[in-house]
């Protein structure tokens, strides 16, 4: 399993990814599922992966070797959508290329991707490219998109998440996602990649890698910890506990 | 869908469900999952349903009948356990019944079961009975139960649920998780179901019904949303933050 988020605000994009990638319990391992395609001044894309890990690595080595010659690709897209758009395309292509021989050994070929910049004077966009090749892009009513194991993270965003919140904070709500997702599933772990894009600065995104030991991961973990059980402690009473 | 859950602690148990039942999103109905078997003195069962409406009412209007004759059925289970495994016998076999003609038409049939309570000198446990009529109970590290749309309101019972955690305690808890569930999910909602069973009582167990506009229901919605939000503020900054 994988669980990757993407948060866009008025300040600017977040990205968040655990690595743990697994092909059943008893195979488990380390990936990055976060890919950046910079070109300061110009284009700043960030990908992030779910799915099929072949399929995935395989559209992301196209993609690199495209950025490199300068044309072609994520170098022509106008603007994100375009670049989802491509996306989408050969990740379609790739799918259907091994997706009988796949489906024969019962291995699903699936594979989605979260892209998000911003292309010269385009604005900065969010997209979610589902595995058919089409995409949804985020608003300002649904300010994140989330891949993967879904369900646990998505509490929090949705109390703390608004066209308004401060790019560090979006950040601090994505590792929190992040952390309530990895205590409840086993297949999704550290260490966890965070990019925090400024909208129009079109330089590159400040990251962090955050492993299972990290001082400022151990603190969030334990301070979200704390303040769960304080809010819980400071909620009303049956009338009969008076 | 729905979500029902129930806890064990040491003091009793806790049972909680929502009632919303739906078939396709254009046909949406409100029917209580909680269901009291009480015979105070000598057994007290509480029964939490999921899945195909009409095999779970007909099960429950099957154990209603056979327990208003005071034999057979629930009468004669000598703990949970037993009364776990003639529920799951019977749900299969009305499962099964149907089963043939809802899958030519593309209706699943599958029905899910929490049951406990007490039986006479026996311990008090909690079982959540399979569509195939098997069933697991919770045990002290694993101290509570849940049916239908479990991910959202699982983190909350992960951090605040113990064998020690005070009855009114997991009750609070289990309308925490209720709520999340029911923000997250709109096939969820209200009036909220609850019953709080004291151990070795052998009395019938304490129950609430708290629609939308429950003070009590909207204190905790209030409160938690402000202690989250609160606990939000309090984490760690990052290093460029300060």
């Amino acid at each position: 399993m994988t669980y990757c988020l993407a948060i866009q605000v008025r300040r600017g994009l977040v990205f968040a990814s655990d690595s743990r990638t697994n092909a059943g319990v008893d195979n488990i391992g380390t990936f990055s599922k976060m890919h950046l395609f910079e070109r300061p001044g110009d284009r700043i894309l960030v990908v992030l992966t779910a799915g099929n890990l072949a399929v995935s690595q395989t559209v992301i080595h196209r993609l690199r070797r495209e950025f490199a010659t300068h044309s072609g690709g994520l170098n022509d897209a106008a603007d994100v959508y375009a670049a989802a758009d491509y996306l989408g395309a050969i990740s379609r292509a790739e799918q259907d290329r091994h997706a009988e021989v796949l489906a024969r050994d019962g291995v699903s070929v699936e594979t989605s991707f979260i892209i998000g910049g911003q292309v010269t004077d385009a604005s900065p966009e969010l997209c979610l490219v589902y595995p058919q090749g089409n995409y949804i892009a985020a608003t300002a009513e649904n300010p994140y998109l989330q891949m993967g194991e879904t369900k646990y993270g998505k509490p929090i965003l949705d109390r703390i998440i608004d066209a308004d919140t401060t790019l560090d904070n979006a950040a601090r709500c994505a590792l929190v996602s992040l952390d309530s997702t990895i205590r409840a599933n086993i297949s999704v772990g550290p260490p966890l990649d965070l990019a925090i894009y400024e909208a129009d600065s079109l330089a590159a995104p400040r990251r962090l890698t955050l492993g299972q030991d990290n001082p400022l991961y151990l603190g969030i973990q334990q301070g979200w910890n704390a303040g769960l059980k304080q809010a819980f402690v400071g909620l009303p009473r049956f009338e009969w506990e008076e």
